[in-house]
């Protein structure tokens, strides 16, 4: 009878935190540190108004990934301070880009720094080597905290301000890829993008007129890849 | 009859959210500031054991300097996230050097970064112009993020995160003073440190025992100023 052969020895992968807002982005960038990463998925509520929609994304994409180390968490404070669009119901998400001014309404002040600082904490109490976050410089053009140069600079921060051995860096595969680009690069890691949830205000069926519907359906459009969502129009 | 003079103009001084716990060091911080700025006032709760003391502080210290701009938030997941003895109830937070580190056991991860992005975020809603934070490096010795270059590179995170018209820095008006030091500057400026709170542990009276308390009492006693704070101990 032939020996069974040994299982080839399991390597240990190094942990990645993944910010997972269930949006097609953070679904993208997640499926592209597979390759490398084992991840630990984090989701933070902070008052936006399609909060329960994300966060069943985030669950059917963890489902779907086999992903069992996950942490969600609410910042409600950011609700508390207000400002924005998102989290104000008095504000119309849809028409969102305010007046005189270059900064889109549904800017939420200094999100970013509040969602990167609660996944360096928890990257470093978990060992993870990684933050990765799928923010896109095209379509924040008008966010200060979606530029290069923010997430440069919060990497000198994560790196002064965490233990001397905590080994921690700030990723963004998807930082200077258009829309199209995120399309196609998902597909090709496999990117369930039928999980994803986009849209700034719809609950069951994604309005197809928001800005960021719009965004996706473009990117879609772009790539020749249709979007395996329904739309209300 | 003599005419009434006219009141003074009212100078419009510029606005500072003061991260302000309770200790000591938060309260000479916003003692400082007000020569310059009105304060609006920004409590934290993260699960610390001493919360309920720290918040009777927070308030006392807002009614004795008239201050009605406060707010208060809970940042839970800094607990949720675990890994310091300050938050952790099974950790023991009088003896709290952790065996063959450099990093106290009451280190929680990261956590100024949490503090100062939702005074950041407070901040740039109120159109403030400054940013307080009574960290010491001293006494925060093993902390990473109590190092001046641990601020400088907030600081610089803060001007690329935030709005271009946004106009805020981050002040730390106690960092390089010894607690000594401390209790002179904050007498010097009428401190009402009867108010405030250090301990670690306790709930009623402080307890005298643990690294705060014993930071406190040394600086006192090295300033010869009595601490008006009775002790257990």
């Amino acid at each position: 009878m032939a020996a069974v052969p040994p299982e080839p020895p399991r390597i240990d992968r190094p942990l990645a935190v993944v910010l997972l807002s269930g949006g097609m982005d953070s679904c993208v960038a997640a499926a592209l540190t597979l390759a490398t990463h084992d991840l630990a998925l984090l989701h933070l509520s902070y008052g936006q108004r399609t909060e329960e929609r994300e966060r069943r994304a985030f669950h059917d994409l963890a489902r779907h990934w086999g992903v069992e180390r996950t942490l969600e968490s609410r910042l409600d404070h950011l609700a508390a301070v207000g400002g924005s669009a998102l989290t104000d119901a008095r504000r119309d998400a849809v028409h969102a880009r305010r007046a005189g001014s270059d900064i889109p309404d549904t800017y939420v002040p200094f999100r970013n720094t509040h969602l990167l600082a609660l996944a360096a904490s928890w990257g470093e109490v978990t060992g993870a080597r990684r933050l990765v976050i799928g923010a896109v410089e095209e379509d924040g053009s008008g966010y200060p905290d979606c530029r290069a140069e923010y997430f440069e600079a919060f990497g000198r921060v994560l790196r002064l301000g965490t233990r001397p051995e905590t080994d921690l860096e700030v990723s963004t595969p998807v930082l200077h890829l258009s829309k199209a680009d995120i399309v196609r690069a998902g597909t090709r890691a496999g990117a369930p993008f039928h999980l994803t949830w986009s849209c700034y205000t719809g609950q069951d069926v994604a309005c197809g007129r928001c800005e960021s519907c719009c965004l996706r359906l473009k990117g879609f459009r772009e790539a020749g890849i249709p979007d395996p969502l329904p739309y209300a129009r």
